[in-house]
């Protein structure tokens, strides 16, 4: 089994702790036994920071932690320049104690990262969705990987019911019209309907899946849910939707099918060219989970032939999406960048949480345990 | 009292009826007792038309109506050139008997234009909005004016609701990032928010504004509602709306502003420079009734300046918007034409409501109450 880093360094930062005029004393030292190393990777928000006083996940705002922890004694570097062996992230990667990033601008953490990552013990996700880490490579060095369960939920839920709406509606279409100087109902019209009486599926029914549900509940539509597990009846029958244990029974069924599943080794590639091939023809797709349970490629076929009538969503493989990825030029699109659950109200809660789980960290605490990803060099069950 | 040319058509309408030989032997002739002349504005699909069977609300299907009133020896004139003295609805204005049209590419009924029609008898609306029709002078001449109440309150409820998200969650620009090959999350999120916890007004809380506070219940929002009528208790509780009787007290809590009342001469200009600098900071606007209720420039000037955060709708004053409309240019909009009312699904109903009162008009039988805006030379109650 896996040696726990964290476990000894808890141990080491809970006997020094206590002792502010000590932490004060070794605020710029960054060697002392209970002083960490912690690297942030945001995004930059540039003339954006300034705009919003709780626009806190950016490199500039850096969760507003920054006088917490270095009034602690921690050294707290932040920095968005994260890919390629000269970037800043790769400069501390050798010693840093604590790596916090986000699945909006993901470090993505390799094995051979860890592997030179000597001192790491934790690895924080300012959000939800922790793929961005080699699961395995963190659980087998012993290292802590958690995450903000719960604090973008919502934010993803309803963002995902917009999605749906756009694409039912035809909204892009129309709204390019307006800035183009046009007119033309029919344009738009032709292809847009109410989404009372359609059948949504989704694929995946966890937290996001199950608030996404509870909003579709008013619009009388037919709603199926496939997961792993089916929900008590109390609570399906609160919700309205109907189990599919067999996930290919359900999906010729759909009109919509919403993506809710975390990206595994089982997940990876789900929809590819021939699990395309078999939904129904036109059917629109709403992906806020991972881009990689997606075949890119199979997508862009798919819209291009109308076997997909359309596809929304706001996550890419890779991130930032290069200029030439070509869901950027697919027909029937709707697509952002990934910002579903990085709204200001989620960003006040994953900040928060963070802050949470430094702080018990650095007492040799547990985190409440729906945070864990890997603990122990155990996988959470969704990761298995 | 003004005279009832439509009693008078019906009676021998009525008298003329049931006789399916006779019918059919006049059916190129025009001017039997029995025959009208119906005359419908719609908008044009081209190329869309073939595209789907359903798409029944342009020139080309135009209601799939033709055979059925061919067949009764009626007259059918089908166009979308609606405009100016030259235009084809003109050569037809002094003989028709009914005239059809729709909200999304409406026919301008002035007072001159019903002087000039001496046959006209009944002005019909696919879909629902009459105020394209000068109502006083159309009771002043006897006229019946109904629509096919009901038939898009769902399409518009729901596409209602589509724009508050698409404005909460700043998607628009998010979109533009991808089709310009960008990437700027902080460009987007800085003022991106979760519907959550928000202040939700909306103006008029009739058919669609329920339709709209019923689909916002599980958003967690605070509802608010300002109407002529209090919902009696028992259906505000299950909405969850707190009424306001005083709509210039409700206006400035709002986060959140959907309006949602006919345009009448008590509505029209009724959200102008004074009453926008009222509103909260930011406030984001979604109109889905009618322009005029906007002062033009005063939303022009409000989106500029930042005290409207964000404004969404489908109509425009005068329609088509020509291609200098200001509000095509304005920033923080994601408009569309006129849209949310003519899906497919509300196609087929407004097509069956429309039948069934050509129907019910040949026979000389009175239609379903809820659809007369004017009747026997008086306004429905909510265009006095």
């Amino acid at each position: 089994m896996a040696m726990k880093r964290v476990a000894a360094s808890a141990l080491r930062a809970f006997t020094s702790s206590g002792n502010s005029t000590s932490s004060l004393l070794t605020r710029h030292l960054h060697a002392s036994p209970g002083s960490k190393k912690i690297v942030g990777v945001f995004y930059d928000a540039k003339e954006y920071a300034a705009k919003n006083p709780n626009f806190l996940g950016c490199t500039e705002n850096a969760l507003a932690i920054r006088q917490w922890l270095e009034s602690q004694g921690h050294q707290y570097i932040v920095t968005s320049d994260k890919e390629g062996p000269y970037c800043e992230l790769e400069k501390h990667i050798p010693d840093l104690h604590v790596l916090i990033t986000t699945p909006f601008h993901p470090a993505y953490v390799t094995a051979e990262r860890i592997k030179k990552a000597k001192n790491l013990q934790l690895l924080l996700t300012a959000g939800i969705g922790s793929d961005h880490v080699d699961l395995k490579a963190a659980a087998d060095a012993g290292l802590t990987v958690a995450e903000v369960t719960g604090s973008n939920v919502v934010s993803v839920a309803e963002d995902e019911l917009m999605r749906i709406l756009i694409l039912v509606r035809n909204f892009v279409p129309g709204h390019h019209q307006v800035i183009t100087g046009d007119w033309n109902v029919a344009g738009i019209a032709y292809r847009a309907y109410d989404l009372e009486g359609k059948t949504v599926g989704t694929v995946g029914a966890g937290r996001i899946g199950r608030l996404l549900l509870q909003r579709l509940k008013p619009f009388n539509c037919n709603l199926l849910y496939h997961d792993r597990l089916k929900m008590d009846p109390e609570l399906e029958n609160q919700i309205g939707a109907k189990f599919e244990e067999d996930l290919d029974k359900m999906l010729p069924k759909c009109d919509i099918i919403v993506i809710n599943m975390p990206l595994t080794e089982k997940t990876r590639g789900m929809f590819n060219k021939d699990r395309i091939a078999k939904l129904k023809k036109g059917v629109l797709i709403v992906n806020n989970a991972r881009a990689a349970i997606m075949d890119t490629q199979a997508v862009v076929d798919g819209c291009s032939s109308g076997q997909i009538g359309g596809y929304s969503g706001d996550v890419w493989n890779p991130q930032p999406a290069p200029k030439d990825h070509p869901w950027r030029y697919m027909p029937n699109q709707a697509m952002t960048p990934h910002i579903s659950g990085t709204t200001i109200d989620a960003q006040i809660r994953y900040a928060a949480g963070v802050k949470d789980m430094l702080d018990r960290y650095f007492k040799g605490e547990d985190f409440p345990p729906q945070h864990y990803i890997v603990k122990d060099g155990e996988l959470a069950s969704q990761y298995r």
